[in-house]
């Protein structure tokens, strides 16, 4: 998606270690225009995938999935990475963050994923597919389908698509980081 | 706002010691177009308001934001309660969650609140109003200025609107609770 990809070489900032610094339009200041650009461009791709609801995780992955839902009109779920205490029925499923060197509980209430879920995931980052690979364990616990799993911005050399289409699930991603190496970010296509 | 109002009556849960739930349609399932109504609808009420930028805090105030900033057509920056190790110039607030009954650092980067900064803050909650007086400190060191807060539901009993108009700040909510004694939720108007 050439708005997003412009963006990223204008705005983006790259530090040691492969991290993307893309938060002042992605995911800490954003800019909700190109937020329901993207939107629009991941409908458009999952417009026959026969999604009936969203998924995402919390908190960068909110905005733009809301935004697909909206013009999808689909409900949009958000997984939590911490276990709530009024939450009961809880679906978890344990996930190792690379990018913040931690292990988080992801869980979904059993209320939100049923059997006859077909399940779009949507989220800010793809990198290694950690949060994607808990994210199909999660959705096998509901007993709900993954039919998707579309990304604004995707690592490609940190290999997470590799792990996600090895489940033979189909992966959508509106830029490609080739690498990072050296301080500047070069693009995939 | 009417819509809102009838879907809490219909879909709202209350549990002991004034929680109310609305995970079904607010915050951890969430319904777009409702979001989207009620972000139009807050978008109106401050339309007049001067404001440059919209704030909120992960993860439930992200979407309301998002859709109040993509209507008013302004950026929109989302605070965090984990400070990142990969921030610099970091802005912070220690608040008190009484629903979480733990405490944590609300935080946002410098380079999102400067001194020409109009601030509308947007959230999914009004309880205590001890977020609120987190982004009040917060916005405070950024040398910015609020204009105004909106919340879609207000926990009247908890008095947190008066925190809030004691300092000087408008405070608009789109459902107002006023008792959810005996397990009975109880609107204010």
């Amino acid at each position: 998606m050439k708005l997003l990809k412009e963006r990223i070489l204008t705005d983006g900032k790259c530090f040691e270690g492969g991290i993307l610094k893309v938060d002042n339009f992605i995911n800490h200041q954003m800019d909700p225009k190109l937020m329901y650009a993207m939107a629009e461009e991941l409908a458009t791709r999952f417009a026959g995938s026969g999604a009936n609801k969203i998924l995402t995780v919390e908190a960068s992955g909110i905005a733009p999935a809301i935004m697909v839902g909206y013009i999808m009109g689909l409900p949009v779920v958000f997984a939590k990475k911490k276990v709530p205490s009024t939450m009961e029925g809880v679906l978890t499923a344990e996930v190792h963050s690379f990018t913040k060197n931690r292990n988080y509980t992801m869980c979904v209430s059993s209320d939100y994923l049923h059997s006859e879920d077909r399940i779009l995931f949507v989220d800010d980052f793809l990198a290694y597919g950690n949060a994607a690979v808990g994210v199909v364990e999660l959705v096998a616990k509901g007993g709900a389908q993954i039919v998707g799993m579309g990304f604004l911005v995707e690592k490609a050399f940190q290999h997470g698509r590799e792990v996600i289409e090895q489940m033979g699930i189909r992966v959508e991603s509106l830029a490609r980081i080739a690498s990072l190496d050296g301080g500047v970010i070069t693009l995939a296509e």
